[in-house]
């Protein structure tokens, strides 16, 4: 499609942003891949909501309907949220994220950045069944608390993805196994010989608190840095981070801006996806 | 009017939105007003303005008008700051609120509502001082504190309806009878028995404290829910609401979506007045 | 340039507004000149940035650049951040104020605003270092901590000016010779007489805590109002100020309105300059 004709799809139609929580690189660029496509947008974030008055999530969502909005993209600290928001509004509503839950275009566009860079795979491809058979995708960091592992471990297997969660108990209970069809590894150092991907998650201080775990702890068993992956890590094996990335913690600045990282080109491929599912909850096709 | 026509009627025109107070339907209806007609629109809210930084209304509004401004949309905690910022700037400002003073749009579209819904009344029609002859308007809740309440009673009595008030002394004040052509009924079920159309205000639960009355005893006098409504309204009275509303509180959830209700007609609705006085402010016609 | 010209200039070009400091009229003025080029922009600032989860202004930056920015206006508490961000992106990034160290597109505007309305000099003539011979700017208040003072300093020696700084020793120390080719002169009005433009800085109440001077002195020595401009300047001296201005702080209010000011013509050069950085860094001729 060409840039004109693609900065016309959704000339004339609305989308609402609906952010109860910050965020920078979600909201920006489903922000830029609506106005990419030509729909207006409207931002309500609980900076400047109804919600500090009370108002339901059901009535701002019928509210934003009222206005004309045809889809609304949701963020919400609570797990369920955007199916509340669908059933109550009629609305297509895309999950941006809510609460330990749901990531799902996060998870879309790991996929799409895999099929990019993995030797073998073809971004331009249908996908299927099988389409990830071989690959082993390893996700570790704090996986209790992250959509976006939880999103991948719903996706991946089906793909034909073997999927490895890695990480201490504190930050890894066995229940994750109830995910999906994954497996756990606590050594990264075992778990990185076997990947394809490195996903690493951001580590918050805070979380390891009242935990058996110190951050230098955490450091040095779980980081993702340059020695490591020299040592452990297969040729040609990605790395990935939904972001925000902290330096020194979960990766290593070194290994965050190698060639093996694709972290830059997972945002980059945020925004084709969120170009597609926006074009197609309002029927277009891109 | 063709919305290719009417999407450029604005074009290279800009319209500053000015919110010192948040909101998210109010400001959000004037911002998609404004787009879909193509204006470029900048947001100045109490979060990132220089108003922290001691910089006067005035200043505000001659910096606005010097980026370009052809009319400023104020929300403001003060009476009366709309007349200021227009004595200042020379420049059209549409009052979206200015403290207890006055909502105008929020009477506009609650007129356009009744026009769209009531029967015998015709929204294509021209307004003039019977238009509302023999229907009924009550107001019910903490008028004391309402903008709302008080722009209707400012416009609907010039049309010809009878606008009867209805709260508790707390929330009611006998001085209310000054603003304009209205009575005053306490017993909100004879109100109700009057209505053409019933008018619910947003309660805030600090507003009862210090009062002799709890919530629970306003929501057993004063609640709009559907037991009420079958009991003593009039077939075919409509039920409004400025929003956001307290499901459960001013009235129940079940009334806020009974096909009696027209609360999401007078948001779309509010999209209409809110284009219409954007392009009167900029002598555009729609 | 036609209007419909220039409002395609940018078109299909994303430009980010970055701000960790609270703005309104720098932020504003980018933002619409932006807009006014066709440019799609899409801001991030300290309230609902990654920043709170600590992620570094490189990161940042690279998914901003990521998500398809070509430049990054940024405003930042810190000298130098900028710098940093243009390195690592390698985007054009342009300073909207860095901590206490520069604001250049607003020594730009108050030069572009010199030209407009001093007579012997044209807005439209080639600039060039005698540009501003005979020409004496003064620029008053605190100069400590103030970017506009550094960058007007900076520029407007280069171009022949004279720049006289004047403040008290708190908020003027010696070491601010060091800032250009500029002398200090404590006495006001001594420096006005001499001003063929007479620039105003904001005054923080808090900063002058702890100084040997309170507010009602500084007032006295330093305000510029009307009594003190007939008294002591010299016909046709002009009178800026960046903003916010405190009226009756270090400007009387009828100074700041009166037709020896040019405070607001500053906000409509800013629009210009804005505007022609912008299309500068994205290789456009305006």
């Amino acid at each position: 499609m060409e840039p004109a004709e693609r900065g016309a799809l959704l000339a004339g139609r609305t989308i609402a942003l609906l952010f109860y929580e910050s965020s920078t690189r979600t909201r920006t660029s489903f922000e830029l891949a609506a106005k990419s496509l030509g729909a207006t947008t409207t931002l309500v974030s609980d900076k400047s909501s109804s919600i500090e008055k009370g108002e339901s999530l059901k009535d701002t969502g019928l509210t934003l309907r009222a206005l004309g909005a045809e889809a609304i993209v949701l963020r919400h600290p609570s797990s369920g949220a955007p199916f509340l928001l669908a059933r109550t509004t009629g609305l297509p509503v895309l999950n941006a994220g809510d609460g330990m839950h749901q990531h799902p275009s996060q998870a879309l566009l790991d996929l799409r950045t895999m099929l990019a860079r993995l030797p073998g795979l073809d971004i331009g491809a249908d996908i299927h069944a099988g389409t990830l058979n071989g690959i082993t995708v390893v996700i570790t960091g704090d996986i209790r608390h992250s959509r976006v592992a939880r999103s991948n471990a719903m996706l991946l297997p089906r793909l034909g993805a073997r999927v490895i969660l890695c990480g201490p108990p504190e930050l890894l209970p066995e229940e994750a196994l109830g995910m999906g069809a994954v497996e756990i590894e606590r050594d990264f150092d075992r778990a990185l010989g076997q990947a394809s991907v490195a996903m690493m998650l951001r580590i918050q201080k805070e979380r390891l608190a009242g935990t058996t775990l110190d951050l230098a702890q955490y450091v040095e068993r779980y980081q993702l840095n340059s020695e490591r992956y020299a040592a452990r890590a297969q040729p040609g094996t990605l790395v990935l981070h939904p972001g925000p990335i902290i330096r020194g913690l979960e990766i290593s600045g070194e290994a965050a801006d190698a060639a093996f990282s694709a972290i830059e080109q997972q945002v980059t491929q945020g925004l084709a996806i969120r170009r597609a599912v926006l074009a197609r909850a309002l029927g277009a096709a891109v």
